[in-house]
Formats: C-alpha cells, sequence, structure tokens
C-alpha cells in the first residue's frame, strides 16, 4: 500500500482552516465591478461605505405632536404651521407652537416635540401642554446615526439586504464589489449519472454537483460545470484542459488514495496536490494544491462528508479570497439532548435539530446520509476524545449560518 | 385626538403572529409550477418528495479494500476481481476475495468488507487478513438511507441547496413548487427620495424599498414596484388601482395615526384596515387588512422597526402562505453581556452580537438606526417588564436564520 495509507497524525480542522485562509490570502480576487444596489445582493464590497451626509441629515420629529421651545411650555401656544415629513420648515414664530409628523424636520427656534398624546387642543385652537417637557426630548439630532464621512460599512462586507438598505439610506445607487469568482465543479467517477436519466447497475445519481452549484451560486460565484469526469486518464487531461480560466477547481469525490483516481494523477501531472487527513467526521480526506497555477480542493465524494467540508472550510477559504474579514459561522452552547459514550479521535459533526431547546441528533449519522442534513437545523460539533451524557453543553453550528 | 391615540392594552407578539398565520391560512398561494433543480432554488415545495428508489440502490463498499465472506477471512485469499465505484460486479467466487473501492457495489456473495490498512497482501498476490472481521462491516446496506416509497421532503419544504441535493440523489430532474408570491411593494412620504438622486430640504432616502425587495426576493417573491407612493389622495388611488393582481400589498410607514396617512384613507375606501399596537420595540404600529381582497400589511418606516417587523411577522406570514410548516427563527440562550436596568412594556428586539460567547448590544438602539442591524449578528429578544444584569440568559435570534 502507499504512504498515503499509513495512519499518520490527523490535521485538526483549525489547523487546516488556517492554512486554507492563508492559501486564499495569497490568491485574492482584486478585479471590481460597480454594480446598481438591486444587482449587488449577496456580493462583496470591494472598497469602504463613506457617508456622504449626516443620518439623519437634519434634526426631525420622533413623534406625532408639536414641536417647541421648551421655555414656552408653561402657556398655551397658538399653532403657527403643520410640518408634515417631506417639507421645509419655516423658522418657528415667537411664542408659538408647531404641529409636526414623525420624521418631519424640526423648525428652527424650536428644541423639543411632545406627542400629541399629552396636550389639550383648546377651543381657540391652541395647545395646552399637560406634562413636564425636557429639552431635547423627541428629537433626533442631526448626524444621531451617521456622521458625513464616517465608515459605515468595511471593504469585504457581504452585501445582504439590510447592507443594502442601508447604502439606500446613504443615498448610494451604485457600489463597487469584488467580481464573481468562477468555480469550476467536477465530479468524478463512472457510478454518477445525473437526475433524469436512468440508473444502470452499479450507479447512483449525482447529489453533489447540484447540491455545491445551488450554493456556489448562493455565496455568489459562477458556476462552470465541469461534469462528470471520465474514469479514464486522458479525457480527464482534455476536460481539464477546458478549465485554465476559473478561480478555483473544485472537486468532490475520486482525488483520494484509490487506485482509480485519475483526477489525482491528472492533477499532480501539472500541479501540485496535497493529500490532507483531517481529524474531521464526516470528511476525512481533502485534497488542496493547484494544477497549471489555478487553486484545486478536492472533497470527499459521501454526500455529508462533502456538506460539512465545503461549509466548514471551502466556503470559508472563497469568501476570504474576496476580501471578507467574518468567514465563520457563530457558534451556540446549548444542552445535548442525547448521550455520545463513544471518544473518536476526529472532531464529529452531527446533524442535529433544536428541539425544546435541546440538541438531539438524526438516527444515521452515516456520511453518505444526506437526509440527514435536510431533516437538521444545525451541527453539533463533538471535540475529539469526548464523551456526552444528556444536558451536557454541545456547541451548535445552525446551517442558515453557513447557507447565507 | 382620535381613538387610535388612546393607550389601549397593547397586542402580545405571539398573538399578532398567531393571527397573521390564520389570515395566511385563510389565503394559500396554491397554484404550482414544475421546475428544473437548478431553478427551483429559494421555491417551497407543493408536494411530498417520495423516493422512486432505494437509496443507496445495492449494497456497497464503504472503504477501499477487500470484499470478502466473513467465513473465509481466517486464510489468506486470492484476489477474483477488482470492482470500482460504478461497475457491475460478478458474483463473488468461492474461497476469494475482492478487490474493492468505495462506493463500488458489493458482489453477490460477499458479506463484509476489510479496509486496506487492515490486509498484507502475500508475494503470491493473496491477501491475508490482519484484524478480526465483522459480517456486514464497512457495508453499506441496500436501502440504509431511504427506502423506494418513503417521503423524504414533505410539502412545504423550502428549498436549498441541501433539499436540492437530497432530490437529485433521488434521481428528480424536476419538482412541482408553488408559484412565486407576488408582492406589490410601496412606500409612503413625500419626504422619500431614490438612492443616486439628490435630496431637497426635509428630504431623505429611501432606504425599506431595497431593503425589503432584496429580501422578498430571497424569500422567492417576484416584487412588483409601487413607488413612492404620493402624499395626495387622488393619486394615491390610482397607483393602488393599478396593483389589483398582487398576492399581498406591503407598504412601510405612514399607514399610522398622521393626518396626513393617505394611503390609509384609500385602503379603507375599498377595504378594512385594522391598526394594530404591538407589544414590540422597535415596530409598536402595524396594519393589517385587505383592499379589493388583497391582502394588505403596513409595517412601520423607521428602518430597524420595518427590519424587526417583517423579519419576526411578515416573513412567517408570507412562507405559511406558500405552506411552509417551519417559519419562525430558531432562537438560543447566550448570557448578556449587557445590562438591562428598565423594564418595558413592550417586547424589545435589540440588535446584538456575540462576543466572547457574550451577547453586547449596539450603543443606539433606535428606530431610526438601520446601521445597527448591519453590525449586528442577531436580535436579542428582552421580554416585557424583565430586567437583566450581565451573567443573565437571553433569547438570541440569529439574522441568519431570518434573511435565508
Amino acid at each position: 500500500m502507499s504512504g498515503c495509507c499509513d495512519k499518520p497524525g490527523l490535521l485538526p480542522v483549525e489547523t487546516a482552516l488556517e492554512r486554507l485562509l492563508a492559501l486564499a490570502e495569497s490568491a485574492p480576487i482584486r478585479e471590481t465591478e460597480r454594480l446598481p444596489l438591486a444587482s449587488a445582493e449577496g456580493r462583496v464590497l470591494a472598497e469602504p461605505l463613506v457617508a456622504g451626509l449626516d443620518l439623519p441629515p437634519w434634526p426631525n420629529s420622533a413623534m406625532d405632536g408639536y414641536a417647541l421651545r421648551q421655555a414656552d411650555a408653561g402657556e398655551p401656544l397658538p399653532v403657527s404651521q403643520c410640518i408634515f415629513a417631506g417639507q421645509a420648515p419655516e423658522p418657528l414664530q415667537a411664542d408659538t407652537c408647531a404641529r409636526i409628523f414623525t420624521g418631519a424636520p424640526l423648525p428652527a427656534g424650536a428644541d423639543c416635540v411632545e406627542m400629541q398624546e399629552n396636550v389639550e387642543v383648546l377651543a381657540d385652537g391652541r395647545v395646552r401642554f399637560l406634562e413636564a417637557i425636557r429639552a431635547g426630548q423627541h428629537v433626533r439630532p442631526q448626524g444621531q446615526e451617521t456622521r458625513r464621512g464616517e465608515t459605515v460599512l468595511d471593504a469585504g462586507t457581504r452585501l445582504g439586504p439590510i447592507e443594502l438598505g442601508l447604502a439606500a439610506s446613504l443615498g448610494a445607487a451604485e457600489l463597487t464589489v469584488r467580481r464573481r469568482p468562477r468555480v469550476a465543479l467536477l465530479s468524478t467517477g463512472d457510478e454518477l449519472v445525473e437526475p433524469g436519466q436512468s440508473l444502470g447497475p452499479g450507479q447512483i445519481y449525482n447529489s453533489n454537483r447540484r447540491l455545491l452549484a445551488s450554493w456556489l451560486q448562493r455565496l455568489g460565484c459562477e458556476v462552470v460545470d465541469g461534469g462528470i469526469l471520465p474514469d479514464d486518464l486522458d479525457r480527464t487531461r482534455v476536460c481539464l484542459g477546458e478549465l485554465a480560466d476559473v478561480d478555483l477547481l473544485l472537486s468532490t469525490g475520486g482525488v483520494s488514495v484509490g487506485e482509480a483516481d485519475f483526477l489525482g494523477q491528472v492533477l499532480r501531472e501539472a500541479g501540485e496536490l496535497a493529500l490532507w487527513k483531517l481529524a474531521i467526521k464526516p470528511g476525512k480526506p481533502l485534497t488542496c494544491g493547484h494544477y497549471r497555477g489555478v487553486p484545486v480542493i478536492g472533497l470527499p465524494g459521501n454526500p455529508a462528508s462533502t456538506l460539512v467540508t465545503f461549509a466548514l472550510l471551502t466556503r470559508p477559504y472563497l469568501l476570504r479570497r474576496l476580501g471578507c474579514a467574518e468567514v465563520t459561522p457563530l457558534r451556540f452552547s446549548v444542552p445535548a439532548g442525547f448521550t455520545w459514550t463513544k471518544p473518536g479521535n476526529r472532531r464529529e459533526y452531527l446533524r442535529a435539530r433544536l428541539e425544546n431547546g435541546r440538541a438531539v441528533i438524526y438516527a444515521n449519522q452515516s456520511s453518505g446520509v444526506l437526509r440527514s442534513v435536510a431533516w437538521a437545523d444545525g451541527l453539533v460539533e463533538v471535540r475529539e476524545g469526548t464523551t456526552l451524557a444528556e444536558g451536557d453543553a454541545v456547541t451548535f453550528i445552525p446551517l442558515s449560518e453557513v447557507l447565507v
């Protein structure tokens, strides 16, 4: 057997992530494009977003009510103007108040707002203030949220609905974002058949292609479909030769220790390929290298293994190549609703749900079972060498955190 | 002042959600369409996905190694065939073993697999088994994951990368999904200006339109841009008249108690509109009703209020109209990294981050501050009448849970 079948020390997940992030930083995707907000969803900001104005742009009313000088509140005041949101008010006449609505600019001279629930409108139209009034009350000062010149979003921020809304609030109609990474998706194996076709003996449907293509698109990648590679050296060479201009060759299955590893052989002919044996379950074998200068990541082919290694290693790698600072999912401590009696030598990521605040796990945690992930709300991380009793704290990673 | 300015009891968030979900169930979006997997991302399954085959379709090897009859393991065995994944094996010859690779079908007659690391290949090519072998070891039985005829995804499941991968694994090339809901997005207020234009006195940029349009698209909705409604009765009537064929009229701002509530007036002319005063902060006023038979939801106009009421009430409403069972986000209990000394009469949703496992909150929790949400990882829920000391458990809702 070859050396890679020995049992050397396994690579801890953290170390693998550190190495991948370092590789990502050495191969940043620098090109940018300028897009209208409506097209920038899911993309990564290439330049800081700097406020071009104060927010709010002028002091305004936080309530429907009456704007006045606080010092005048002791006597009933006539109403000298009515200010709706969107209107430019006149300066406040002495010894009067102004009817004002939420969001409308405070008139010059006024220093507070009383809400309409706390006044009495007299028969002659004057307004009596029923409660004590503080100067500044119910007024949102100019620049309270943001001052002109402040950075409100850092370069490297992923743009979702909230960030785009924030950019809109500052009047930005376009943003400069990193271009989409081009990711070639390769599946290996004569056993794979695309959905919709009929299965021959020994064949299975290719699920990883759909899983990863949809996921990569969510991450803002352009997916180049490399198809299912034939289990044949020459034809594998031809297929790879046609994928020269991508940013990442992402394969599933096949780049492993087997004698049938044609993809691995071809990649090694014109590049470098390291086989990492990760201390992770599911998902032990991961290959990493380059082919004709293009980075290569080879994920294990079993669906749950593909998913876990993509979520925890490949997704952060891709986001870091786009300059994202935050690339790892939120984790929460929750009580275990299961027992774990056999400590492993790899970190396990169990497909789990929260039930009554406790993490319960799918009965069949086999790496072949994609159904377990569709059932799950998240992954429970069980560290190497650990046993668990019910109620012990475990780390829970919501799947939503890796799917956005 | 009108009756709606009194202070009646506030509507608890749970009650508002229950009412909205009941309204959603009374107005389901039933029409379906059949889509290829690549186009079904983000959509909602209209029919259960039933397995048309066993998974795996046949017993197969979980390892690279040797397939054999467990009873034969005592003696070295010659290798009678080599089985790659994708190949149809011959039945196993008596007193032999088969070289086999991960995922390849087990030959008839074999009942277990030994991994290659645990064998010695003798000079004559025979294989000696070095460790005790259990019948069935390293074999994935036929149907272990899924049996033909089982429901693997329920109707009402939202289709993300994982669900689409699962459908692919069963050979499904197309799925039947609910049609996209058509949602008309209305902003109200003469003060609003679209990004890219210049601000006049008293004007602000419209951020909610971009926030909600991007978010609705993520939820699989078709967004009909109703634009910014003029603060004018007749023109508001004309605008609304042009939006007859939508599934929801979603407005922000303006449907409130103010005298300038033109949208509210027009909606009431040909429909019904209830003003709910929610026990929620940010986000107290929410309107709910119908206009010419079309459901109407009016969200408050302050950006953080819009966000919280969309995330916690409107999103579940829309998903339930599509038949989704699971519509509310996961919640986690985390220690507070802040103090809360003034108990409120409304449930507060504070924009928060996790730092060293504790929830810390954005300094300015004003409802006008969209920046607080862009900063945040999640919302901390503080219940009515509660005070908090550092370290007290609070409920944390990851934003990712409401953004997917």
